[in-house]
C-alpha cells in the first residue's frame, strides 16, 4: 500500500489526536494485570469520574500514533498456547478468557456474570483473532447499551484517509464498533487501513465487495465468490459481519404490496439473485459451511434484516416477522457451530410497536443481542433522521436491544460528512444512555449526578468537562458569557449575576450541617433566619429564561 | 407605543413572510361557514395534502402584514350577543360554540366531540375574550398532541420587534402556543406586540412581571400587586397564564436534600416569599379570587409545577409529588368556577419514570390537560437538551400529555437565537407526531404515507414538501446532487443512477396490475421474467450507504 500512503505531514493534518477536553487516560489494571483504558474527566473541586472509553490511543497524550504502522497489538499473544476457539466455545466450557476478563472491568462487572453471559448467548465479545488491535467489548442487554458508527468509502466520494480518520472521529465521541460499508474501488485497503488502525471492533457486510467481485450484477454472485470473499476479510481480521441468510425466496413476494418495498442494500441484492435464479438465497442453504468459516477465527454473525420496513406503513409486517422467524433458525445453527450471533432489527417502526420487535427476536433467536438500526418512529422528518430515530433507539434499548446503529442528519438524503458523524454518535450516545439509566445499570448514573452537582455549585467548567461534547457546551455558554470568571460565577446567562433558586437550597443545607440538625428542623431554623435575612439585605431572585 | 415602531423598511425586514417552500394557505369552511386554515402541500403527481397549520396570515400570500396595527380579528364579533362565559361553563351547558367547531374542523374530529371534550376538562381552548386574533386551538390528550415554544426578552438582551419576529418564527414551523417570558423593561410593551400579532394563544407567568413591579425584590410581594398584574394581562388579551399556587410553605423544606434543589423560577419566587414572611403562599390563599378574575376573560390556567425536578436524582420525588396532589385540589376549585385548566409537568426525569408521572397527574387532576418541560432524559448532555428532551417528551407524549413546551440545544447554557427556536421546535414536532401516531389519531399517518410514497416513488422535490422542514431536506440533497434532473431522478446520492431495491418492488407491483393477478401469482410470474430480464440485460443493483 506504500503508493497511498500520505507523506507524515498529510497524515498529521488528518488524524484527530489529544484527549478530550478537561479529560486523560487512565488504566485499571485487571485481576490478572491487564490494562483497560478509561477516561478520567478531572474536576474543578479536586474530584475525578472514569468513563467508559472507546477512543483508543488516539486520546492518549503518551501515545504515539502512525497509521501507516498501525496500532499497537494490544491482544497480540493473549491467544499463544491455547487452541483456536470462539469466545462462546470457551465461556461454555467454563473458561474466563483475557477477553472476558478485560470487558468485566469495563464495564464494572464480574469476569464470571460475563462468562456466563456469553455462554448462554445473550452476551457476544466480537474479536477476530486476526485483529490484535482492538480493546476487548461486549454486546448485550445486560450490560451497557452500544452504539455503531457506519463508514465506509463510495465509488466517487471519499479517500482511504478520510475513512480511517472518519473512524478515529467516531470513536473519540463514543463509537463502540464501527462497521466499514465502503462500495467501489479500493475496497480491500480501506479496509486494511481502517482494521490495523481501529481500536474497536470493525464490521462488515461482505456481500457489496463480493458483489463488486462479479462486476455489479447480482445475477452472477455464487457461493464461492462469497466464500472466498468472506475467507479474506476473516484473515484482515473483521470482527463481525451482516448476512442477510433469512431472504428466503418464498418471502420476497411478502414484500409485493408494502409501501416501500425492500430497502435493506444486502436483502435486494439477495432478493435480486433469488428473482433471477428463481432459487432459494444461497446464503441460506450454505449457512453451516459458512458458521464453520467464521468459527475459525471467531467471527460473529450479524444476522441481517434484509426485509426491514423502510417506513411507519411497513412496520412488523409478515415479510419482517417471517424472515425474523428464519433468523432464529439460523442463530440456533450458528450456535451448534459455536459462533456467536447478534441479530439485526428495523428500521422505521412507531413507537407502539417496538416493543414488540424486541419481545419477539428474543423468542425467536434465544435472546441473541439484538442490533438495530433506530428505528425511525415516523417518516416526516428528513434532514433531523437522527432525532426521529434517537427517540426509537432509545425506546428500544430500554426494552432490551443491546448495540444501536446510528442515523445521521442526512439519512434518506446524501452522504453523511464529519460533523454528521459526530451529530448521529452523540445523539446515539444519548439514547444508549438514557435507556442505561431506565434499565438500572449500576454505575449509569455516576456520570448525569456528578453533572448535577456541577450545575447545582456552578461548578461551570465541570459542567463542560461532564457533558457528551465539553466543546459545544462551553462555546454555547461562551456565546453570551464568554469572560473566565463567569466559568465560576453563581449564576447563568439565563439568571443575572444575583442571588438565584438553587442558592435557597444550598443555603438551607449548609445551615443544616453546621447545627447537626435534621433537615426539617433545619428547614424551620433556615426559614426563620431567611425571613431576617430578606428583611435585613432586600435579598433579590433573579429569574432564569427557561420555566 | 408610537416611540418604538419601527419604520416600514426596518419592519419587512425583521418579519419572515411567505408560504413554506412547495405549500399555500387554503381555508376549509366549517359547517356554519367559518374558514378554517389549513397548509396545502402541492405534490408533483398532482395530489395534495391538506396539514395542520399554525402559522396564521404571515404565510399567506394573500394577506397584507402590519405588525403595527396588528393582524385581523378573526374572532371579533364571535361572542357578541352572548354572555360572558368560559368555553367550559358553555360546553357544561350543552352549547357547541364557534371556537369548538372551528378547532374541530381543525383536529378532523366532531364539534359534539370537542364540546364532551372540554365539558368533561379533558381539553381546554385557550382564548381570551381580549385575544380575538388568535386562531382557536384545543390541548387535550384526546387531540393532536401540542407544542409551545418559550419567547421573551430579559433584560439585557432582545428588542421588541425580535420578540415578534421570534414568534412569527416559531409559529411558522409549527409552534402551537407561545409564552412570553419577558422581564425586564418594556414588559407590556413586548406582550401587547406579541399579542397583537399572534395567531395562537399567548401564555405568560404573571408572577415575573409583578416581580418587577415591586423592584425584584420576592419579600416584597403581595396579592395586591399579583392580583393588578393579572388584571392588566388579562386585559390584554393573555390566553393562559401559569401560576405557581402549589409551593406550600410545607413543601419548602422537601427541597433541601435535593441534588438540585428548586429549578422553576416562579417556584422559587414563591419559595422565597413563603421563606421571607413564613407564611403559606398568597397564590393558595387567594386562589378563589383570582379564579374569578380568570373567569371574567376565559383566561385558562396553567398550574406551574414549581417543585419539579431539575436532575435525574430528584425525578419523582416527594417534593414533585406533594405539589402534584395540591395541582389536584387546585384544579377542583378552578372547575368549580367554571375556569379551563391545565396542569404543567417535569422537566428531568429517566424514561422507566415517566408513566407515573401522567397517571399521578391524571388521577389528582381529574385528567386536566397535562402540559409538560421535555422531560430530560439523561443530564449528560448540555448542548444537546433539545434531543435528551425530545426523547423524553415523546414517551410522555405517547402517555398521554397534551402539549408539550420544547427545549432548545441552549438550555441550561445561554439564550436561544433564531436558528435555535426553529431547531426546538421542528424536534418537538418530531416528538409530537411520533406521540400521534403510537396513539393512533386518525390522520395522524397520512403524512408519513404520502412521504413515503413519494420516497419509493423517487418523487424528491414531494419528499422535500412533505417534510418538516422542506428547506434543509432540500438543501441537504443537494449538498451531493444539486441538479434539477436529480429532483426526479430514480436514485439517490447513496445508490447512484442505476436499478435500485425499491424498482424491484414496483416492477412486481405493476406487473400484478396489469394482469389482474393476485399478488403472489404475479411474482412468481414476476420472478420468471426477471430472471430472463436479468440474464437479458445485465441489471445492476447499486448500494444505499446505510444498511
Amino acid at each position: 500500500m506504500a503508493d497511498v500512503r500520505p507523506n507524515a505531514s498529510e497524515n498529521a493534518s488528518e488524524i484527530t489526536t489529544g484527549p478530550i477536553s478537561g479529560s486523560r487516560k487512565v488504566f485499571h489494571s485487571t485481576g490478572s494485570g491487564l490494562r483497560v483504558p478509561f477516561r478520567r474527566i478531572e474536576l474543578t473541586n479536586g474530584e475525578h469520574l472514569d468513563v467508559y472509553d472507546t477512543s483508543g490511543p488516539y486520546t492518549d497524550e503518551t501515545a504515539t500514533v502512525d497509521v501507516h504502522s498501525g496500532l499497537h497489538r494490544v491482544r497480540a499473544g493473549w491467544t499463544d498456547g491455547r487452541e483456536h476457539r470462539t469466545q462462546l466455545a470457551w465461556a461454555r466450557a467454563g473458561v474466563i478468557t483475557r477477553e472476558m476478563e478485560f470487558v468485566a472491568t469495563r464495564e464494572g462487572l464480574s469476569p464470571e456474570f460475563v462468562r456466563e453471559e456469553v455462554a448462554s448467548g445473550r452476551a457476544v465479545i466480537p474479536a477476530n483473532r486476526c485483529h490484535p488491535e482492538s480493546e476487548p467489548m461486549v454486546i448485550g442487554k445486560n450490560f451497557l447499551v452500544k452504539v455503531n458508527a457506519n463508514i465506509g468509502s463510495s465509488a466517487v466520494t471519499s479517500s482511504v484517509e478520510e475513512e480511517v480518520e472518519k473512524m478515529v472521529w467516531a470513536t473519540r465521541w463514543g463509537a463502540d464498533t464501527v462497521m466499514d460499508l465502503s462500495t467501489g474501488k479500493r475496497i480491500h485497503e480501506t479496509r486494511e487501513r481502517i482494521l490495523r488502525n481501529s481500536p474497536v471492533p470493525v464490521g462488515t457486510v461482505p456481500i457489496y465487495q463480493a458483489l463488486e467481485e462479479v462486476g455489479g450484477d447480482p445475477a452472477e454472485l455464487s457461493w464461492e465468490v462469497y466464500r472466498d470473499t468472506v475467507v479474506e476479510q476473516c484473515e484482515q481480521g473483521v470482527d463481525y459481519m451482516t448476512v442477510h441468510a433469512g431472504v428466503l425466496l418464498r418471502y420476497v413476494p411478502l414484500t409485493a404490496q408494502r409501501v416501500t418495498g425492500i430497502v435493506s442494500r444486502g436483502g435486494s441484492i439477495m432478493a435480486a439473485w433469488c428473482l433471477a435464479h428463481h432459487r432459494e438465497n444461497f446464503l441460506y442453504t450454505h449457512f453451516s459451511e459458512l458458521c464453520e468459516i467464521l468459527r475459525d477465527y471467531d467471527v460473529t454473525f450479524s444476522l441481517g434484516d434484509g426485509l426491514r420496513p423502510g417506513s411507519i406503513a411497513d412496520a412488523n409486517d409478515r415479510a419482517q416477522f417471517a424472515e425474523l422467524e428464519t433468523l432464529g433458525e439460523l442463530t440456533r445453527i450458528a450456535r451448534e457451530h459455536d459462533v456467536q450471533v447478534m441479530v439485526e432489527g428495523p428500521g422505521h417502526v412507531p413507537m407502539h410497536l417496538i416493543a414488540e420487535n424486541v419481545r419477539r427476536e428474543e423468542e425467536l433467536c434465544g435472546e441473541a443481542p439484538f442490533y438495530t438500526l433506530g428505528p425511525l418512529t415516523t417518516d416526516i422528518a428528513p434532514a433531523y433522521d437522527h432525532i426521529t430515530s434517537g427517540i426509537g433507539a432509545a425506546v428500544i434499548a430500554q426494552a432490551g436491544t443491546a448495540m444501536l446503529c446510528y442515523v445521521t442528519p442526512k439519512e434518506h438524503l446524501g452522504l453523511p460528512d464529519r460533523d454528521d458523524v459526530k451529530t448521529g454518535v452523540i445523539t446515539y450516545k444519548i439514547a444508549a444512555h438514557a435507556a442505561d439509566l431506565a434499565k438500572g445499570h449500576p454505575r449509569a448514573q455516576e456520570r448525569d449526578d456528578a453533572l448535577s452537582r456541577a450545575r447545582f455549585e456552578f461548578r461551570w467548567t465541570d459542567q463542560f468537562r461532564l457533558s457528551l461534547d465539553p466543546d459545544t457546551a462551553r462555546a454555547f455558554h461562551d456565546e453570551t458569557l464568554p469572560a473566565e470568571p463567569a466559568k465560576t460565577a453563581h449564576f447563568c446567562s439565563m439568571c443575572g449575576p444575583k442571588f438565584c433558586s438553587m442558592k435557597i437550597t444550598q443555603d438551607i443545607r449548609e445551615l443544616a450541617e453546621e447545627r447537626g440538625l435534621t433537615t426539617v428542623e433545619a428547614i424551620e431554623a433556615g426559614m426563620r433566619e431567611k425571613s431576617e435575612e430578606f428583611a435585613r439585605t432586600g435579598g433579590e431572585i433573579y429569574l432564569p429564561l427557561a420555566d
